[in-house]
């Protein structure tokens, strides 16, 4: 499998990471031997026909002083002359208009390339667009690393609960705002002294806004409708509430009667949204920390919840590795 | 798909429910369509070459009054005139001996056919033979209900955390128990009293040995730590300790520290072992009432952590279900 890597940020190098460290164990339990013909970044690229060797890449400081690199080459530039079965994108997120990633997804698909992404942008503004260019040029897209990061969600439902109508979704999708909840409520601080805390722990950006005010939780909740449920809704049809205004005395009310409030993203009746909600301390949603959880509501199987990190580099790697094997067990059977 | 199923309790009466109610969803979908053509009981079998009507024998008071009913025919009697791809074996547990499921098992590999089930016993006992017979065979064993009813482990590693190495388990695997741990913890009961209601609620047997002391959830990480993790092991290999002996003195010292006592299996560093331990309130172990929870540690995802409910006729149909259409796929993509 020729695989083109877009983005080169912590996602891009927990992808190189986990790629290089899984050879072995991939070629010899899914028959899956792998070649990465282009490294993009957004100064650069890396490019070898032959095949990047991503250690060295990865353990380079000064990437411009590798043997590879092309300064300024980008991946809309390289496309038409790359040679690879798969692309792999996880440019920036930008949820207005999906840019870069969804010109990249596009054009990729009308290469004739399976695609997997982490990149809730093109998800959001594009997803039935990118399905109905996916089933013209027979490709396979896939997302599982866009929501919830490690935790795997929709292949959860794709393979292990393939009988079960889903109902519903209740979940934790953000886990900033999730560990801000959490300080306030175990610590008895503000929100701003929550949101320092975790400004100093790297959990928060300099600027939280997507993160407190449920921006990025909407983002992940319109991917998952339109995954799980097959509906076609975008960001504005989520009604969003942000945690900025919950107040330590509301927390301790809640928690004299055992309730959390917790930033609860749901889907349910063909609604959707981003709010804090009361939750009973013994919900299976009273997950702490920068936990992420999604609970579904089945017919068969019942009440099914699964939890993990939603983040970070190689969490989300571990997702994006599960669909390129999805897709090469895939494409190994249809040929 | 031309199936038998042997065992027509709770279990096995929620897979022909299952399986009558999702008849349209599932020749839609994947393209699977399927005919049981015996259905064995303790005292005789249904049988028709035809296919037989499950929503028929389903709403029948009295079994033998149906005109494919057979007195007293077994399903070892039957299998060498039985034309079917696959065998659902859902007969009672026996982890001594693991009778009769086991033979019913092996006499289905031997004759070429694949096999799901949800019978702890012959998992138990004879877990790496069945195994092994399979692969001379070119036979598929699944066996996602055996453990956790509804909640997809099996498949849920080998679907969807693919690419990760898993170290280690934990888990509440008997609902059972943790239903009267939990009461005792919260209606601050005795161990007796807790029993009585999970008795008077029919979540407990009226010889509730099994569960309290631990069987029942050795059984199932015997069947984790072979399924999962490779193992040679047998419920000798287990340490095990029930829940007879917790005290409500405990539990309440416990909760002074934030702590609650659950039943923990585990599987780690080659250990497996069922106990009463102290878990923080705000573990993802720590879930109520009668559910069950299985948290995984990963190399790439970390920890990965489902909850469900861990038993129930129409729960451990859905696993059941799940696993068919796999095969189903399987063969399919194989053909």
């Amino acid at each position: 499998m020729d695989i083109a890597l877009v983005g080169f940020g912590s996602v891009g190098k927990g992808v190189a990471q986990v790629f290089s460290k899984k050879q072995n164990q991939l070629r010899q339990k899914y028959d899956l031997s792998f070649s990465f013909k282009g490294i993009f970044t957004s100064r650069g690229a890396f490019l070898d026909s032959n095949g990047l060797d991503l250690q060295s890449i990865l353990n380079i400081r000064d990437l411009t002083a590798h043997s590879s690199w092309k300064n300024d080459l980008s991946f809309m530039e390289s496309i038409d002359d790359l040679d690879v079965d798969l692309v792999i994108e996880v440019t920036p997120t930008n949820i207005d208009h999906g840019e870069p990633g969804k010109s990249h997804i596009i054009s990729s698909i009308k290469k004739g390339c399976d695609v997997v992404t982490a990149n809730k942008g093109p998800l959001v503004v594009a997803f039935n667009e990118l399905q109905r260019l996916c089933r013209r040029g027979r490709c396979i897209l896939r997302y599982e690393g866009s929501v919830g990061g490690g935790i795997p969600v929709f292949n959860l439902v794709r393979e292990t609960l393939q009988g079960n109508t889903i109902h519903s979704l209740r979940g934790i999708l953000n886990g900033t705002s999730n560990f801000i909840l959490t300080q306030m409520t175990y610590e008895r601080t503000s929100f701003e002294s929550a949101l320092k805390t975790a400004q100093e722990l790297g959990y928060a950006e300099a600027d939280p806004a997507a993160d407190v005010e449920g921006i990025d939780a909407a983002s992940k909740t319109v991917i998952l409708a339109n995954g799980l449920f097959g509906m076609n809704k975008g960001i504005d049809d989520v009604f969003i509430q942000g945690i900025t205004k919950v107040t330590p005395e509301a927390i301790e009310l809640a928690k004299n009667d055992n309730f959390l409030i917790k930033h609860i993203a749901s889907i349910e009746d063909g609604q959707i949204e981003v709010a804090p909600r009361l939750i009973p301390v013994t919900s299976t949603l009273a997950v702490n920390g920068t936990l992420n959880v999604i609970s579904l509501q089945t017919d068969l199987a019942k009440e099914i919840t699964i939890i993990g990190r939603g983040a970070g580099g190689e969490e989300t790697a571990s997702a994006i590795l599960s669909d390129v094997i999805n897709i090469h067990c895939a494409r190994t059977t249809l040929s």
